[in-house]
């Protein structure tokens, strides 16, 4: 299986979003997290980074723009 | 093993960028993909969608913001 932990980057401080994470699609806006148990997260972030060998996916908060 | 195609939307034109991609970073602006070979590839576009089911993350190109 390839799952992911995904983690948002505040100012270099990664905080832990949500394990097991199969799938992130843009909706709103915002993005939409999917783990493997079909558990949903909806979060203001983009996605910044991918670490596919270390399962690891890094977000940045939306900044205003 | 854990990699990804990644593909550029063009519009909803999925055009393949580079396949078995391991990592992906931002670098001076731009989009850092290595594959599981080590190759590198440099591209203006911002990560839009994860499918890690399916290997698949998808970009989107820079808009002029």
């Amino acid at each position: 299986m390839c799952e992911a932990a995904v983690f948002l980057d505040r100012e270099g401080e990664l905080e832990k979003v949500m394990d097991d994470v199969v799938e992130i699609k843009p909706e709103e806006g915002k993005l939409l997290l999917v783990d493997v148990f079909g558990e949903q997260k909806l979060v203001s972030a983009k996605i910044s980074q991918v670490e596919l060998m270390d399962h690891r996916i890094i977000l940045r908060e939306s900044g205003p723009s």
